[in-house]
């Protein structure tokens, strides 16, 4: 370290939770960041003295952890969000959704769409999401105006899309965001394949290799229902997991959604290839679908993140709901209140969807060298007391509201719940403008 | 009505849900109240013209529903929130709840421990809860400093308690309470019985005939776990169900809390003898315990309510997460996303919880003649958009910090997310300095 180095920003008198690999705690500790890295992290009465600090914020009592990963989301549809509730999954799907998206996706609809997910995220803490749907260059520029991180995926499936005429058309248009956004600071780029009951086994070939030959991450909803297995087993005599290890879509570079349905021999492919799964507790449980066996997977060492998947079908955005809801629906599920600890959530909420996507070496802990991507909580309310365990309080007791400013690539993004980077109140008359048309 | 009659309180511009019979809505519309009770409400531009208005809160663009009826808690336990968990149900109860309960409950836990849980839950929108612990006088000091109102029950069971010595004190405690709050403007009485496994049938049966005595609702955790089907049906060879209707303890007038494990023989004795039923999603996930089948409930139009829990086994006092876990729980219990309608579940947080404590008459719903008991709420937030349907927002979307202020009993409780009669940064303050000794 030089004399004197200029530092951007420090954040002292947190008590900080690092997620990293043997879960340290500073108490009070602090971060300094240059640029967008995290230059230095520990214990405040370590603190290096030889710095010039542009700007401190004091975050005494607070905690003070990693951004949540967002590991699965249709962020736009919150357009759609709770139209025609309470129906069966055909019927909300062909009644509802299917017409209504076809009248109203384009690209301010995504645009808007995605903006309202994007502050309901940032405003629980998230730092990250996944993405997968159409006009995806609209869902970037959201990403890019409010200061959050994105992976962005194109919908590819057999049919046209309200944005592509051809799967073709978007494997084409995944190469070309990739080049568009090659070394971006916000936005990477996935090859987002929607389903096996949607995707012939050809495109799904096709779009792995795609995945392997631009170094991206594939993503695709799988085992979500079992209407899928019958499906899927009706046309290749397999399941959807074997059907896909067949076809050399799953690796490392996988991500798995949903994966409700899983055979044992599906798990030891999951585990063999290295594929990640995503889970949805709130829109498995809300849609009827089931509930994945995480405790399975944790036992075979799969890596298990988290997601909302999209609002219409959750209905919310914060990810700190699913931390509690799989906290709850595994030990219903199980009988049994020990087979999953708040530790564990914690690291699938954030360590565990920077690893599914390949970014664990930059996100999802707070470490020397690794981006400076961090939320501040506020615990000082009646909720939070006692704080026996912080960790317990998180999955348990927080609200999404309690998070207070938001740090993401180094970057203040929300302040004392005030996002920076947009205007909540013009965006809100927008809305009620575009209300008569769209809503 | 007389001409240029005194009004105390007008709300008026809100989007008002009702939960009458009918679910009636005004939109917007207004309340006028007079003391503690409605006089008029109805549309805004039917409003009255010949009244002299004290007050006036301008609720244009807001939501204003009924407060949330909490029907089963231990709210002093939010001091063991966090204490052990990700344990067995036997490994928690032994080596952490009880050890820490035999030390740390006196009258000032109690009540510190109740304050807590009742800040917590006027802040999301409840107005009313029924208790079951020890000390309750002291939870009744916390309604009445607040403002809130309660329904009282010191717990009853075979064994010495922390405040009493014998169950035989515990009944004359409750006939004194009973007299004590007698017409008290938000103190009501109620016989609580800890459980079957924790009763003698003679102590049950005496404390049946209390209630009918004295008047009062009786309560009592039934039909919780696995372990107590078993247990009872090893001691007397029935059901817990049909063990309590051998002691004619189900009546209209009783409570059961919990009802997970009831056989279709179960139900027909609650429906039978009018008993209602308090469903506790969320504690019954966290603890492992199981899943309520609440839909067969209602298809026999047994009247079910919602509740908490203690904030030890939750770990949350926000009534809104538990109709929120209900509307998903039953769909991924039943694989069925039309099982149960969000109006439904409005309805068990609200009138549902009146009629159990055969409190409908005042409270549950807003009506002309009932009481002014009512949350309002602020939509106008991203995570709101679009607002197809009020019910459906409530049921998924909501926050409990949306929850902007709290009228009980006329009077204002929280005016934009403060508190009006309690000194938060001064408790916040208090539980500090305690915090050695009690956590």
């Amino acid at each position: 370290m030089t004399e004197l180095q200029n530092i951007d920003l420090a954040i002292t008198g947190a008590h900080i939770l690092t997620i990293d690999q043997d879960m340290t705690e500073y108490k009070p500790g602090s971060v300094y960041i240059v640029g967008n890295r995290i230059i230095w992290i520990g214990p405040d009465d370590e603190q290096p003295g030889n710095f010039l600090i542009k700007e401190r914020i004091d975050a005494s009592g607070k905690i003070l952890m990693p951004v949540f990963f967002n590991g699965h989301n249709h962020a736009a549809m919150s357009f759609l969000r709770g139209l025609g509730n309470d129906l069966s999954l055909d019927k909300w799907l062909n009644d509802f959704i299917w017409p209504a998206e076809k009248v109203m996706i384009n690209p301010e609809t995504v645009y808007l769409g995605t903006m309202l997910s994007v502050i309901e995220m940032v405003r629980s803490g998230s730092g990250i999401f996944s993405d997968m749907y159409f006009f995806e260059d609209q869902v970037a520029r959201v990403c890019e105006e409010v200061g959050i991180r994105g992976i962005i995926g194109e919908a590819i499936f057999d049919f046209p899309s309200p944005s592509m005429a051809t799967p073709q058309e978007t494997m084409e248009f995944t190469r070309q965001l990739k080049q568009r956004f090659l070394g971006h600071s916000l936005v990477n780029v996935s090859v987002a394949v929607h389903a096996p009951y949607t995707c012939s086994p050809d495109l799904i070939r096709q779009a792995g290799e795609l995945a392997e030959e631009l170094d991206l991450s594939a993503n695709i909803h799988l085992a979500e229902t079992q209407t899928e297995i019958e499906t899927i087993s009706g046309l290749y005599g397999k399941t959807p997991v074997q059907h896909l290890y067949d076809l050399g879509f799953l690796s490392v570079r996988t991500v798995a959604h949903h994966s409700v349905y899983l055979s044992p021999d599906d798990r030891q492919l999951i585990k063999e290839t290295g594929t990640s799964v995503v889970t949805l507790p709130n829109s498995n449980m809300k849609l009827g679908s089931g509930a994945c066996a995480v405790g399975e997977l944790i036992k075979l060492d799969i890596n298990v993140a988290l997601g909302t998947d999209g609002p219409a079908s959750n209905n919310h955005q914060s990810l700190l709901r699913e931390v509690q809801q799989l906290a709850r629906l595994e030990r219903v599920v199980n009988y049994d209140p020990t087979c999953i600890s708040a530790r564990e959530l914690i690291r699938m909420a954030t360590i565990n969807g920077a690893k599914a996507y390949r970014m664990d070496k930059d996100l999802g802990s707070l470490e020397t060298g690794k981006k400076a991507d961090f939320q501040i909580i506020n615990p000082d309310q009646p909720h939070w007391y006692p704080r026996y365990d912080p960790y317990n309080s998180i999955a348990y007791a927080m609200q999404s509201n309690d998070v207070e400013s938001v740090v993401i690539d180094g970057k203040v993004v929300m302040r004392n719940r005030e996002l920076i980077n947009i205007d909540e109140k013009r965006l809100s008359r927008e809305l009620k403008k575009k209300a008569g048309i769209l809503f």
